[in-house]
Order: structure tokens, then sequence, then C-alpha cells
């Protein structure tokens, strides 16, 4: 019988998941900086590189600030065509919790639309999460986004 | 902490959603109505409209007997291509508990498959609910699928 | 009023569905028979013949033995191109339970990709389920993957 308590924090961790999908597939990325600590690791890396242990990611940001930089760049400064995200997340797994850091992953793929275009696969991988309890709620202190993908269609521009 | 009653009900929309999902892929067509209650609202519409406070629908029906019809027009009268569908549902958020009026929200993904022909994106997006408990069970009062997808690759012909 | 013990359930099958699905998609195929009870069945079958109760499956094995099989076969001797595969899970729908055994479906997608290609949908239909507790664990007595799709690219070797 897995216990009760470690049953219920993985609802949590869903709800946290899913709150993180709906604030990027909704364009809310104003909001996106605010699901990780001050202190956070956010990764968007190849699983190849991953699997090596090898540095080299596609996006790596190592701080709330960083983000918000992130969140001016795709609302303010980079050119790019507008496309509609839309991310299916599969059953939470919590890898280890050791005080107060749960080890979580996560299975996820990334719809994406262009406009007058079919909707297409566009990323497909693991986030390899650590979250903690920061200020009453859960967030990100880092979140790595692991892409199977090994051909991405034109630039990773919002937040997987 | 969130508390516990909410990660319980958490459980009952996603046994309802998965329920759901269930009757439509396996083809269960007249079972689909029991789904929503007496007065409802089924609605598909492009995000795009949904977004800008637009009524344009693809489909739009608003009691159960309408959604009976459609039943029929599906089964029996509607000049179509077989196809299956088979729907992932990612996790359960819900906005708001008003009393009796529960607002929840999914982000979905529909895979087509049609005789002969490989499995494809067919339509993308989220279901934005409101769910009550009525006769001792959950029930849509409304579902809107508010899909990405620009393109639909022929008509949508089964429920969402 | 669903009953908690039921939902406590559906959580602990789901943390053994995100179990496997990471065990596979991470490549660790020795770890894959464990899944399942000494005497078991594994099938991939397609929808079309499962449906009308036709026994041609495209792959089925009858104990833990054959798939350890399989597994020397995927490792050692099957000559394929190399590719990652990517589960994402729909929510577990508990069918019933019937003394020890607990019948559980859930929808499933698997995304592949394939060295230098871009990610595409592989596989995508619904577990059909017989699941027990063995030694202290949930393990599956049956798993059936029932796919939609009509057409593979290539052949099925990984595990569904």
């Amino acid at each position: 019988m897995i216990d009760q308590q470690r049953l219920m924090l993985t609802l949590e961790l869903q709800a946290l998941y899913a709150e993180y999908s709906a604030c990027i597939d909704e364009g809310r990325y104003a909001d996106w900086p605010a699901f990780f600590t001050d202190e956070c690791v956010y990764k968007v890396i190849p699983r190849e590189n991953f699997d090596r242990g090898l540095p080299l990611a596609t996006l790596a940001f190592e701080s709330r600030g960083m983000l918000e930089d992130r969140v001016f760049g795709i609302t303010q400064t980079l050119f790019h065509a507008p496309y509609y995200q839309r991310h299916i997340v599969g059953g939470v797994r919590i890898v280890d919790v050791e005080g107060e850091r749960i080890r979580a992953e996560a299975n996820y793929l990334v719809i994406r639309t262009r406009q007058n275009e079919i909707s297409e696969v566009f990323n497909a991988g693991r986030y390899v999460d650590v979250v903690v309890r920061d200020e009453g709620r859960l967030r990100f202190r880092e979140r790595c986004c692991v892409f199977d993908s090994e051909l991405i269609p034109n630039s990773i521009i919002y937040p997987i």
C-alpha cells in the first residue's frame, strides 16, 4: 500500500502542473515566472545531452529575473510568427522527497498550431523537476524540459 | 496546503472526464447525452472566437434533446466516412466552486484514425466546463470544447 | 459521491501507469517484465480484431519469461533502427474490482522520435488491463494495448 500522504502530494503536483500548462497555453506569460522560486533553474535541453551529462541546452535560465527578461523578450522584442501551444501532460511521478525538496517527473507533449496551418506535434519529452514549498504554495526550484524531439520546426519561442 | 476536499473533487472530475472519453472513443454515442444535464450547453468553438467573445461556434447545442438529435444524425443520417477517435486529456483544473457549480478546465488532444490511414492529430484545445451534481452523479451543465486547431481535416462528425 | 477508497485506488493506478511509461521511455527495458505477474498476458492488438473478438494480435506473450525473452530480443538480437518513445497516458478508469482483480483502462498515445526525424504520432489506443496486488505492489496480470492505428510506420519494436 502506497502511503496516503504521498498520494495527496501527487494530487497537489498534478494541480501545479495543470496550472502551469494553463498559464502558458493561454498566453499569460507574465504569470509564468511566479511558478518558480527566486533562485531557480529552467532549462530546455535535448535528451541526448541530458542523458550524457552534457551541459549544452537550447535554453537555460538561472533566476526568476532571467525568466522575467525572457517574458519581456517574448512579448516585446523577439521577432516571431505567433503560434498556439497546447500542453498535454501525463501522470506525475514522485521520484523522491528529501526534506523540502520533491523530485518529480512527468511526460509532456506540446501541440503547436500556427495560423492557417494544421495542429502538429511540436515537442515531446519529460519534465525533470525539483519542487519546493515557497510562500505557502508549490514552486519549481528546477524545471528541466528534456525533449526527445530531434528536429524542432522553427524556434522554441514560448515556454515549454 | 491545498484542502483535501478539493483534491478529492479533482479525482471525481478526472473519473468523469475519463468516462466521457471512453464513451466517445468506444463509439457508444447513445450514452453520450447522459453526461449532460437536461438543460445544458455543448459547444465546439474556435479559440479565436472564444477569446474575443464572438458567439460563432462550429457546433452549438442547448439541451439534452438536441444532443440526442445529434446522436441520431451521427448514427443514422449523416453521410461520412467513419473514423476512430482517441482522446488524451491532461490534468483537470478546478477554476472555482460556487455553490453547486464547479467550473473546471482540462487540455485535450484528439487523435483521429481513418481507415487505411496513419493516426493523426485531429483537434487540440481545452474543455471549459461547468459541472454540477445531478441525480447523484456529476454531469456537464456546460461543456465548451475550445479548439486551437485552425484547419480541421474534413468535418467534425463525432463529439469532441 | 464516489467512495474514497476507490479514488485512492485510482491514484495508485496512476502511479503504476506513470512508472510503467517512465521505465519504457527511458529505455530501461530490463525492468519492464517486473511490472507483470509471473503468469501474465501482454498483447498488442488492433482495435478491429479486439472489438470482434478475433484473436490475432501483433504481439502476444503469456508469461514473464516470454517478456524477458522479448527484452533480450530488443536489446541483443533484433535488428532495428533505434527510436525514442514517449507515452502520454490519459485518466485511468476503474472498470470494476472483483476480489483481487482490478480491471482498469486508460487511453494512451505514443510519440516516436527517430534519429534526425521530427517527432510523430506512432501509436494511439487504450490499455485494457487486469491489475492485482502481488508481493506488496500492483502488477499487471493482463495488459492489452488495443491500438486504433491502422498503419504502423515500420515495426513495433519496443513495448507499448
